[in-house]
C-alpha cells in the first residue's frame, strides 16, 4: 500500500514495486527499479513518465493517496475505537502498574487498530508501526485471557500474560525476541517477578519462530535491517560516537518538550476538537514536503535500511557514488574513497529529510491514528550518524596523516564505516526519546546482527540517557502518562525525602475524623447515610468507634451492590436493620429486624503500616506490592488512610510540582 | 601455567605454547604448534621428544605440575581464606537476599580467590573460572562499599552494588556485558530494581571496554569463542536442536542430583576432614586419565573454542579430517564431505572425553578450591553436539535422497555445520544445570556472535530447562544454597497453598503467650530475665499487656547493649529501674530510682498483617520486601510474629520435606 502511493503493478495489484520487479522478466540487474510491469501513475493516466506534467500527475497522485489512507485511517479510528489511537505503551504502562481502563485491551480497539495501522503507515506519516504492535499484542493477550478462568479472574496473572504480549510484540515488530522480553521488563511492565521472565521469553520464542516461518523479508533472516560490517572500530572513533549520543540526547529532550507542549495545547484548546482535519492537514503538509525529496519519499524503514547499509562493490544507490569505486582489486571490500557528485548530493537531501523528520515527527505523534516512535527516531539519528560518518570518512582520506588518524588509518585502507554510524546514531536517538538502556543495545543489535558494536552502541545509549535526563527526566512515555494524568506510580525513581506516613495520611491535623463503619452497631440506614454522603471508594471496618481497633476494609461498591441484592432478596431486611461484619451475630431479642451478615465482602487481611513509618518505606510498599490503599495505625488504633492518589501528590509537592494540575485531569 | 604442566618456553618463560611459537622464525604453516623454542618436558630432561621413555617422563611430569598447583590451591585456601572455595554463586544469592556472612565478600577471600582461581584452572581440573570471577567482582564491589559513606551504612544500596558487580564479573569472565547484566538479574539478584539494570550496565560496560582496551586474547573482539557460520539452518534441524536439549537437560538433572548427593556425603562422613587428600586424589585421577587423551588433556576453553568452530580449507585440526578436502573450487566455504580416519578417531576420542567429563565434574565441583560450572558443562555439551552434528552430516551426505533431506540438502551442499550442534549442545547442558533461559541465550550469542541462531539457541534453552525442571526443581545453585541450609527464600516459585498467616505464627494454639515488652512498666531487672530466658532476637513492644496494642520492635542485640550502656554510664540506673518506650516518661515520684528511656532504639514501624491474610500474600510480602520478621495482629491486637525462618519451614513442610533436617545445618 505505500507503493500505491506512486504506481501500480499490471503483473498483480497486490504486489509493491520490489515484488513487482522481482517477477518480470524484462530487466536488467542495474536497474533493478525499473520494468514494464510496474506503471506509475503518470504512465497510467497519460502514458508518459516524463516531463513536468507527468511530474505533476505523480506529485498529486502522491498526495491524494496519502490523504485518503489517513482520512480512512482516522475516521475508523474517531467512530469504533478511540481508543485505538496512539502507541497505547504509556497507556499499557498504566494498566500494568494497577490502573483499569475498561475497553482499552477489547476486542474493537485490536480489529481497528490493526487495520488503521496499516492505513497510517502506508499514509507515508512520520509514523512507524512497533509501539502499535505492542498494543495489539497486549489486546491479543487481554482477549484470550478472557477463555482461561484462571486469568479471566485473578488481575494479577492477567498482567504477567500482558508483560509476555508486549514481549512477543516487540519481537514480532522488530524480530528481535531477546529484546523484546528486555523491552517489556525495562520499559512496559511495572513489577515484572522472574517467573514472567521465562515466560516472556518463551512467548517472544514462538513469535520469533513463527515469524521466521512466515519469512516477511524473503532472507530467512529475523531481523529488520541486517548488516554486515567488516572493520573493526578503532578507540578514537568513540569521540564521534559520544558527539552522536549527545546529538540523541539533545534531540530526544528537545522532542519530548515540544511534543508534550502541542500535546497540552491539543488537549486544552480547540485544535482538539478537530482530529480528523489535524490529521489532513499534517498528511497533506507531509505528503506535498516528501514528494520532491528522494529521501523523504520512500519509506521511512527503507530509509533506515538504505543507511545502515554498508556501500559494497555493487551498490548502485547515491549514498554509494564514491569516485574510483570500481577501481578496486580488493574483491568485495572497499577501500575508503573521495566522495563522488551522487553523495553530495545526497548530503544536501538528507540533511533536509533531517530537518523535515525532526519537525513533522513532532506533530504527528499524538495525533489520532496508530502512531509509533521508533522508526521516527531511529530515522532521525541514522541521518545525522551517516552524515557525520560520511564527513569522518572524508576527513580521514584526505587528512590520513593526521596525528589522530595515522596511527591507525593508511591511505587507501577501509577505517570508517559509515553505516556503523547510521546505527549508532539511530541508538542514541532512540534512547534518547524512550530512556531505555539495556533493551536499546539489545534491540539494536538483534536488529542489525553487529554483535562486534556492543561498546559503540552502548556508550552512545548511556551518552544519549545522562543528556536527556540533565534537560528532563522523563522518556517520553513517562511524560504521556503524566499529561493524560494517568494514577502512574514511578518505579525507576527513589523517594528520598525525609516525610512520615502521618504527614500524608487523611484525615490531616484539622480535618475531621475518619469515617469508619463499625463491626456490630450500625444500621442499614446509618451505612446508606454514610455511602451518599461521602464519595470515598471504601472504609475501614473497627471494632468500636471508642477502640478504633482495625477489623478489616470494605468497598464501597461491594456494599451498595450487598445491601441492595438484600432489601431486595432477603426477608424483611429493612433501614433499622443491623449490619454485622463479626464472624457470629448475638441472639437477638424477639420482634428487632433480621441482621444482615456482611463478613464475606469484607477483606480481612488490609495493609497497615504505622504513623511514624517514612513516607520512602511507604512508597516501596506501594510500588511493590501494588496497592490501592492503605491504613495508618498508632499504637493499634486507626487513624487515618493513605491512597495512591495521596501518595503521587505527595509525590508531586515533593518535587514541587503543583500536585492538582497535574493529577488526574 | 596450564602449557607448563606440558614444557616450557625457551624464548621467554612467561610465555605458553602458542605465543612461544608466534615469536619463532624457524616455524612453518602447517606445523605452527613445533617451534624449536618450545621445549617438552622430556626435551629439557632427557634431550628427545620421541619413543616410550620420553612419553612417561612427559605423563610423569604432566601430572607431577598437577599435583603441584593443585596443592598450592587447596592450602592457601584452607590456611587463609575458607570463603574462597567453590564457585560462590550460591553465597552471593545468599547475601543478596539479605542474609549477612561475614568475611565472605572480604579482602582476603579477594586476594586468595583470585590466585588460587588461577592455580585450580592451570592444574587442569575439570572446572571453570565463570562463578569465581563473578565472587571476585563482588568482593571488589563490597570492598569499595567500604569508602564511601553512602554505601557502608545502608545494607540495601551495598545490595545494588554488589548486583553490578556481579554484572561486571560475568562481563569479564565471558567478554559478554549485556549477557553479566542479564545473569545478574536471572540468576544472582533478589530482588533488582529497575535502577540498578541501568547501575549494572553501566559497570558491565566499563568492564567491557577495559577488556577490550587490554585485548586478551590478541583479536580486537570481546568476545572469547568467536565463530562465524555462514549456512542458515533448516527447520528440520529443530529435531536433533531439542534431542540435545532433551541430553542438556538429563545431565543437568542428573549433574545436581549425584553432586549434591556427593556434597552431602562430604559434609556428613569423615570425607569432609581431609580437604587437601581429596583435592590431590581427584587431581591425580583426572591428570593420569588426562593425558593419554589430546582432547582431554588441552585446557578446557580450548576444547570448546576448537567444537565450536567450523572446519575451514586451513584447519589443519584432526576434527577437520575429511576426505577430498582440498578438492575443492568454492572458496572459503566447504561442503559436506565425507568423514576422514582423523574424524572417526576424534569421535571416539571425544565420546572418552564426554564420559570422563561427566563423571570426575561430579566428584569436582564442591572441593575446597575455586571451581565453577560454566566451562566444564559447556564442554560437556558441546562435545555431545559435535558428535551429533557430524553424525547429521554424515548421515546428510550418505542419504541425502532421504525425504527429509532432499528438499533442502542437495549433494554436495553445505547443509549441516557441526559447529553450530555444539554451540546448542553447549548452551542445553548449561541451561540443565543452571536453569537459565534469557542469560544463557544471550550470553551463548555473545561468547560466539552467532546472532542467526536465537530459535535453535532458544528452543534447546527451553527444552532443557523443561527436562530438567521434570527431573527436580532446582538448579545447581538453590541446591547448594538448602544443601548448605542458607535462609533463602526462592523468588521464583509460587506458593499455592490456602493457608493462613494465623497457622504459621508463633506461638501456635497451645503454646505459652508471645514474649512481649511493655512500653511503661516494665523494670531493667524484667527485660534482663526475659533477655536471658529466651534466645529470640527481637521483641515487640506493646501498650499493656491487657490491651496487647503494638507500639514496636526492639532488636535484642541493640536492648543488651543500651542495658550494659546504661548501667556503666548513666548515673542511678539499677535493676528497679522502669524502662521506657513512650516518647516522654511521666513524671516520677521522689526516691524512686532514674528511668531509662529506649525510644531511640525501637523500630517504631514494624510491618504487620492479620492473622486471617492468606500465606500466599505474607510469603509475597517477605520475598519483595526482604523482611526477616512480620508482626500478626488480630483486630488491633499483637498475637504473634512470623520470622523468614518460620515461613521458609512452612513452604518445606507444604512441599512435603522434612522443614528440620534442611534448614541451617
Amino acid at each position: 500500500m505505500t507503493d500505491l502511493k506512486e504506481g501500480i503493478c499490471t503483473g498483480g495489484l497486490w504486489f509493491n514495486h520490489e515484488h513487482c520487479c522481482w517477477n518480470s522478466k524484462n530487466v536488467t540487474f542495474e536497474e533493478k527499479d525499473k520494468c514494464p510491469e510496474w506503471n506509475s501513475w503518470s504512465q497510467l493516466l497519460i502514458s508518459t513518465d516524463e516531463g513536468a506534467f507527468a511530474y505533476i500527475v505523480n506529485y498529486f497522485m502522491y498526495v491524494l493517496w496519502a490523504l485518503l489512507f489517513a482520512f480512512l485511517a482516522v475516521s475508523l479510528v474517531k467512530v469504533f475505537a478511540p481508543y485505538a489511537c496512539g502507541s497505547g505503551i504509556p497507556e499499557i504502562k498504566t494498566i500494568l502498574s494497577g490502573f483499569i481502563i475498561r475497553g482499552y485491551l477489547g476486542k474493537w480497539t485490536l480489529i481497528i487498530k490493526t487495520i488503521t495501522l496499516v492505513l497510517a503507515v502506508s499514509s507515508g506519516l512520520s509514523l512507524g508501526k512497533e509501539g502499535p504492535l505492542v498494543h495489539v499484542a497486549c489486546c491479543c493477550g487481554n482477549i484470550l485471557c478472557h477463555c482461561f478462568n484462571k486469568y479471566r479472574k485473578n488481575e494479577a496473572k492477567r498482567r504477567e500474560v500482558l508483560s509476555a504480549a508486549a514481549a512477543a510484540g516487540v519481537s514480532v515488530a522488530f524480530g528481535a525476541p531477546i529484546g523484546g522480553v528486555l523491552f517489556s521488563l525495562e520499559e512496559v511492565s511495572y513489577y515484572f517477578p522472574l517467573k514472567t521472565l521465562w515466560r516472556s521469553f518463551f512467548a517472544a520464542l514462538v513469535a520469533a519462530f513463527t515469524l521466521r516461518s512466515i519469512n516477511p523479508f524473503g532472507n530467512s533472516r529475523l531481523v529488520l535491517f541486517y548488516v554486515e560490517f567488516h572493520t573493526p572500530w578503532h578507540l578514537f572513533e568513540l569521540v564521534p560516537f559520544i558527539l552522536l549520543g549527545i546529538f540523541g540526547g539533545l534531540w530526544g529532550a528537545l522532542f519530548i518538550r515540544t511534543n508534550i507542549a502541542w500535546c497540552r495545547k491539543r488537549k486544552t484548546t480547540q485544535l482538539g476538537k478537530y482530529p480528523v482535519i489535524e490529521v489532513l492537514v499534517v498528511t497533506a503538509i507531509t505528503a506535498i514536503l516528501a514528494f520532491p525529496n528522494e529521501y523523504t519519499r520512500m519509506s521511512t524503514s527503507e530509509l533506515i535500511s538504505e543507511l545502515f547499509n554498508d556501500c559494497g562493490l555493487l551498490d548502485s544507490s547515491q549514498l554509494c557514488d564514491y569516485e574510483n569505486r570500481f577501481n578496486t582489486s580488493k574483491g568485495d571490500e572497499l577501500p575508503d574513497r573521495p566522495a563522488g557528485v551522487g553523495v553530495y548530493r545526497a548530503m544536501w537531501q538528507l540533511a533536509l529529510t533531517l530537518i523535515m523528520k525532526i519537525v513533522i515527527t513532532i506533530f504527528t505523534f499524538g495525533m489520532k491514528v496508530p502512531s509509533g516512535l521508533f522508526i521516527p527516531s531511529m530515522a532521525v539519528g541514522a541521518i545525522a550518524g551517516r552524515l557525520l560518518g560520511v564527513g569522518m570518512e572524508q576527513l580521514a582520506y584526505y587528512h590520513h596523516d593526521w596525528a589522530i588518524f595515522n596511527s591507525w588509518c593508511s591511505q587507501g585502507a577501509d577505517c570508517i564505516t559509515p553505516g556503523l554510524y547510521a546505527m549508532v546514531g539511530a541508538a542514541a536517538c532512540l534512547g534518547g526519546v524512550t530512556r531505555m538502556t539495556v533493551s536499546l543495545v539489545v534491540i539494536m543489535f538483534e536488529l542489525t546482527g553487529g554483535l562486534e558494536y556492543i561498546v559503540p552502541l552502548m556508550a552512545a545509549a548511556m551518552t544519549s540517557k545522562w543528556v536527556a535526563d540533565a534537560l528532563g527526566r522523563e522518556g517520553i512515555y513517562d511524560a504521556h502518562i503524566r499529561l493524560n494524568g494517568y494514577p502512574f506510580l514511578e518505579a525507576k525513581e527513589e523517594f528520598a525525602h525525609k516525610t512520615l506516613a502521618m504527614d500524608v495520611m487523611k484525615p490531616r491535623r484539622n480535618d475531621p475524623l475518619l469515617t469508619v463503619l463499625t463491626q456490630d452497631s450500625m444500621t442499614v440506614e446509618d451505612v446508606e447515610t454514610i455511602i451518599t454522603e461521602t464519595t470515598y471508594s471504601g472504609f475501614p471496618v473497627v471494632v468500636s468507634r471508642e477502640s478504633q481497633r482495625l477489623v478489616g476494609f470494605v468497598l464501597r461498591r461491594d456494599l451498595i451492590i450487598s445491601i441492595e441484592n438484600a432489601r431486595k432478596k432477603q426477608d424483611g431486611v429493612v433501614s433499622t436493620s443491623i449490619i454485622y461484619f463479626t464472624e457470629h451475630s448475638p441472639p437477638m431479642p424477639p420482634y428487632t429486624p433480621p441482621t444482615l451478615k456482611l463478613r464475606n465482602i469484607l477483606d480481612l487481611s488490609p495493609f497497615t503500616v504505622t504513623d511514624l513509618t517514612p513516607m520512602e518505606i511507604v512508597v516501596d510498599i506501594f510500588r511493590k506490592l501494588g496497592l490501592r490503599q492503605c491504613l495508618v495505625t498508632h499504637n493499634g488504633r486507626l487513624l487515618g488512610i493513605i491512597t495512591k492518589k495521596d501518595v503521587l501528590k505527595h509525590i508531586a509537592q515533593m518535587a514541587n510540582q503543583d500536585p492538582d494540575s497535574i493529577l488526574f485531569n
